[in-house]
């Protein structure tokens, strides 16, 4: 759900400018291919909930990013992926230090993509997510 | 999954300090109740993708927020809950402005609860949400 | 999910038609409305898992179908709504005896339309669900 | 959420007998290892939704049953699996002819195991689920 500056050629530059909130959060694009995408992140103490984990929640941010990027670079310059679903596993919790997040699609309909992630640190998965994406005009 | 800082008395007052993740990002709990929470959130430019609406991740963050602070009403001195699969619904995109996140448990089980969040603004849905918390031992 | 014999006038008698899996399991139209649907189904041992209670599937068949139909009171003839992401969150066991499912649009999209819906036994919650539904012309 | 009868020796054999729902319904064991579970199963005509695709609820049990089956592999004589949480993404249609699914653990907690399913027909997807699952003590 990371946009792009209309004004710069490079996607994989554009997208991991820091205008919107996954940004401003710290994700970075690493790469982005045919229907997949990669992030990486940096989990400090701002990100912890008062337990000492990773937030649910910068989870959920991490994914849906990597996703929406995933399904863009399977969409035309007027299109828009926004998510209708997501539905994120935690699988262990998640602690301060650096994050891969992978996203996929899993398949690409007329309106509708699916797609996938997962979070792993140190080696780990920490959480596996599906998301549907429906593909709207920018208006 | 916002925590306490236990040298405080109060529990509302309490889970609505800016220690964690959700509080930082601008989350402050109005009210709970006997498995019942919520949040007041103002939704500024900070929050939103680039497309201009508010971005997944920031709901999934109020939406988990909510239902752990509802669970946390239901749960002992030495118990955390512990997200371990949520699913969040976007009705609609939400924009500038103040959102109201209500969260509830439907049921709890000895190691296993079940929530499910509404978040709304100016009277109408844009999420839904539903998610299963473990209940872990405070280490 | 569950279709229409377009020789039939009536939606609800229609729709109650044992023509499907969902019929053919036993499941029965009790009403349909705006944007929603109740179903009403008899549990029978020939509905259980080995360990004696409702199983997983049956709940799943029931919440698909029931807001399969709830989508289709708001659709029109040459529209089939096709579940994309369904989520079912399982309360506590069901067993032998009647259930009631209720489904209802919680948003309807012009491409995509969400839905919930609730199945209780003895006045009891047993399950929750939530989808995400296609609306696909029909070929 | 296939059960044993406590006489037979075989794990698999016993998973395979048509004792549940997902039995009846003609789902067979094909394999089951160290928390992996294959299941084959052939669409027919009773399967299918009056639209002639296969009933998502159909595609619901199979998926819920692979993974109980593999959770199982991971779980003592005393301990049923039972699903909490299952979401099922759909990616295509499913037609008459035989399905392969899989299902794995992705992690097992002491309270708590995440698994992952994968159907497939004619070697595409058309069904991802992911579920969650208490382990409780058999009564």
């Amino acid at each position: 759900m990371v946009g792009r500056d209309r004004g710069t050629p490079c996607r994989m530059a554009d997208d991991a400018a820091p205008g919107g909130f996954a940004g401003r959060l710290g994700a970075r694009v690493q790469d982005t291919g045919d229907g997949v995408a990669t992030l990486a992140f940096e989990v400090g103490d701002e990100h912890l909930n008062p337990a000492g984990t990773l937030h649910g929640g910068v989870v959920a941010t991490l994914v849906d990013t990597v996703m929406g990027q995933a399904v863009r670079t399977t969409t035309g310059d007027g299109e828009v992926p926004a998510t209708s679903q997501l539905t994120v596993t935690y699988l262990r919790p998640g602690k301060p230090g650096p994050l891969e997040v992978r996203g996929r699609v899993r398949t690409r309909g007329e309106h509708l993509t699916i797609c996938e992630a997962d979070v792993e640190q140190e080696g780990r998965g920490i959480a596996h997510a599906v998301a549907t994406f429906a593909i709207l005009d920018r208006r």
